[in-house]
């Protein structure tokens, strides 16, 4: 498998990534979806680009990879996992963490009963550097931009929904506020056999790209730390340094991004299904939607009161 | 300054423990109250003792310290200090872990600016080992137990009150539950200012007492680590292993005991004010009330609404 | 730049690995030699090879990357760099662990004064997995195969060379000692300055692939750590755990064999120096040899009396 | 058991700590010779006072602690250990780091196999603060002042004597050059089983008390680390910064000091032997000499060669 057709609306990218990579290229996705030499399309473009393209994609026959979301809405999710389904093809849906090696080993030491009952998780994900404020603003903001990773990640570990979610939010940088979103942000969940769990998210940390998890349970407890990009310690008068932790996501994601899309092309080989459900995308959906009312109306929402299942 | 007496009940282990400590012995506070010879009384009895001792004490003119709680209620703790306050006595209440020489040097930095504007902390406090569950049954709750040492230590770090607090609860352990305690707290707060707070608590970690601090500001991160009792590491083809973390609250705050009683010493050479006021003690008492409230009745509790202030 | 065509004795070979990288394949190096399209030779044959296919492709035109060693005397390695400095060639020496990010920034700090004055450095440098015996005879014994590596990374650090070089060795692994050969050493450097040095190597390491530099300084330390492949660790009642270190040198060195490559053709794009001179490849064979002689005659060697300037 | 006279020329002094510790004073060791209520003597004078005082104390019956050294030769060694031997008295020299509670339980764990065969061992021993030139003068050298603790240390961890030393040493410290004396020393030995064994000595760490032992078998590597006062961590734009590790011998070794007395203190209460033997405090005193005469004529030692066994 190879990769042989990059599209851009910009001719000029398209074209240089395209000589970079010894593909062809295009400006529209009409362009490959009667080529019968592709089997499978990646959806990188921007967000509101993604329901049309990924609906597309399928119509032509093609397995599709996209970056989370598939669309706007509940009614736009169902309707891209309902093609597929009926159309028999693979759409995998990239939550790049669950391919993140220190991430998959947690959650599978997890599975295997390493720390025995599950009794409290606590996910921390604060940003680096700080977005724009014009970036925010299309954003769809702090839970569908950011949250929505971290409340995938819990399923991934926990294989449950939970009973009931409660937010809390507020502001310190200059900007966010205005545009009624958050950028620190404290979601605690319950799960219907007593786990409890947190979600501590910010915009920005100015160490870096802070992305850790923890998981107690009754025989014990796992975290999957920062890491940083080389190994070196300095001891002075001072103290004990070493370096900052990654800068940003291109970097601390580095193998996970290879490792999501080496896990499309196994489905697309083996004929396997993809690893997300349509289940477990609509509940984040859901999660965040239903965060983002909990902080504004300062109260938990219970999730059984939700019209939660699959139609 | 030195011990000059021990009180215990049991007459067989005051004698033991004065022949150890080279000091007098009876077994009923009455003996000391007219002694000249003393000028302060350490308040280490059970719970529901607390009070009455205390207050017996400072009527005798003696300064006290307490282990918390002063009492059982509001009225209580606010007799306790009233009548030190109007006798001009220290009331010095132990708060243990404010003497942590990690917490205290975490708090400081804090104080001083290292991390710029508190935006969230957390704190982690898990108990080993599991008592029993006949000391559960006395012990008030996981709330007035446990978690009043953790809501001081917000206080500590923060030096304000918050505007909201919500816990959750659950229970693993077997009798807990039927107690109507929990084993499985998660607290959440929220600040004037924005900045947001957790506590998670659990009353048993497989792996030893689990008691961590993280500050996160807008310009770094703070965090007070566990301690191993020895510094080995063994590399082996399983991997690298330390040696589990302290067991439990005697060598984990052995130096903050140590040196809380020293604070204490230091206020009586020095006429110097106890170092927690009359303020902190009753408010880490309505928080408590609070937040086991607000997991009884599973919504948040807004602190606001309360008679909180100094009666 | 791109890679042109793979040379392998064993036809197969070459071929799937040209189907692989989409390129040309031939048994034998004569086939490239007269190509115009082809700029660059790199040598990562069997290390009886390389002083035969270096000559060949310098005096082909071709600029030349070599795994050490270039040859298996100082007069070969002496032939090789004085071809290629009269026909104006680079010769770049693949010295990879000068390429690695943790032990180049590490050197980068010692140069720039992090620690001082340099005073004592240490290199550990243990094998993981065991070589066969069948391997380690054809090995040139660990000085060459193995301890080259350190004596090249002190150059690196220390921009000096030693006067005094003491080496002890022993042996623990069956087949080993039969050899005449070591799998334990320690060698013991001095410099004019002052400054001491050890290198502690061993064949094999039960915990996976342990390479770490310390160094001291008048002004503090700087240490170089191994890495994990995760960032997980679990607490439990025995200790707490981390996954074993990196197994072996293609997975440890991975970025730094990328980056040597990338050195390489950064050198050719612009026309500049290779990084490892003339006089340091030799320094390291010389050095070498006298580390060997001086542990199998017991006694230090002076470096001052060797005629070790390049001819 | 408890304190009962304390001894000092200084009668100032003598008494103030007197007072302190509620017992007698004086300011010769006659006073307490003849008294029937002392059992035991600490000998912690000066250097050159300690043999007369040893020899003192066993004629009066006395069993004796004292911090190394027990003379300034071999015949005051040996004249020492014999008379307490003939007299049947405990003579407990006090090499303070057997009784660290890391480097015991990395010793401890070495010997229960957890390593499997030593086959490398390396201690670093970096002072802190500098030591003024006036101290330096009166040490008897860096060998027999630092190193002969890390030949005791040696020793504790491998029930072993070595076959052969050699060191290096260098000075960076204006003054101590001038002496004749090193700052910076590299000790390497070679062990009858094929063991390697290096010392790592400086008079000046900037960043703290460095101490650490690693110990390298076929099946692991166990490592006694540094330990730093608290355990905060602070990470910002520049770094993850922990507090430098303790400052000196008296933080570093608090446990190490009063586990030797407790030792001490039950070795005459169940009259056991103490642990450090004839052979042992001989040897490291044997091994000191060697080392410096090893540094000073620039060639190993041979200790197979030597006199060694206890007369």
């Amino acid at each position: 498998m190879r990769l042989a057709h990059v599209i851009d609306t910009d001719p000029e990218r398209a074209e240089e990534v395209a000589r970079d990579q010894e593909c062809q290229w295009s400006t529209h996705l009409d362009a490959i979806l009667d080529s019968p030499d592709i089997d499978a399309v990646i959806v990188a473009s921007p967000t509101h680009e993604h329901f049309s393209q990924i609906m597309m994609a399928l119509d032509a026959g093609k397995a599709v990879f996209t970056e989370k979301p598939l669309g706007a809405s509940l009614p736009e999710i169902d309707a891209c996992f309902n093609k597929a389904s009926s159309l028999g093809l693979p759409l995998f849906v990239g939550f790049n963490r669950r391919f993140d090696p220190s991430f998959a080993s947690l959650a599978e030491k997890c599975h295997m009963g390493a720390v025995g009952t599950l009794q409290f998780i606590r996910i921390t994900s604060r940003d680096s550097p700080l977005p724009s404020v014009d970036y925010i603003r299309q954003s769809h903001g702090i839970f569908h931009d950011c949250i929505i990773h971290d409340l995938d990640m819990l399923r991934f570990i926990t294989k449950e929904d939970p009973l009931e979610i409660y937010a809390l939010g507020s502001s310190f940088v200059d900007g966010i506020g205005a545009l009624n979103d958050y950028d620190n942000v404290l979601v605690t969940l319950r799960y219907p056999g007593g786990l409890l769990a947190s979600i501590d998210v910010n915009r920005f940390a100015a160490y870096g790209y802070d992305q850790r998890i923890e998981v107690f349970g009754n025989s014990g407890m796992i975290q999957a730390e920062n890491r940083t990009p080389t190994s070196t310690v300095l001891s002075h008068s001072q103290g004990i340094v070493r370096p900052p932790i990654e800068y940003s996501f291109p970097s601390r994601y580095r193998d996970a991004y290879r490792l999501e899309l080496e896990g499309f092309l196994t489905c697309l080989q083996h004929d396997l299904p993809a690893p997300i459900s349509h289940h477990e995308v609509r509940m984040s959906f859901i999660l965040c939607e239903s965060a983002e009312q909990s902080c504004r109306e300062s109260r938990p929402i219970r999730l059984d009161a939700l019209p939660i299942s699959v139609p």
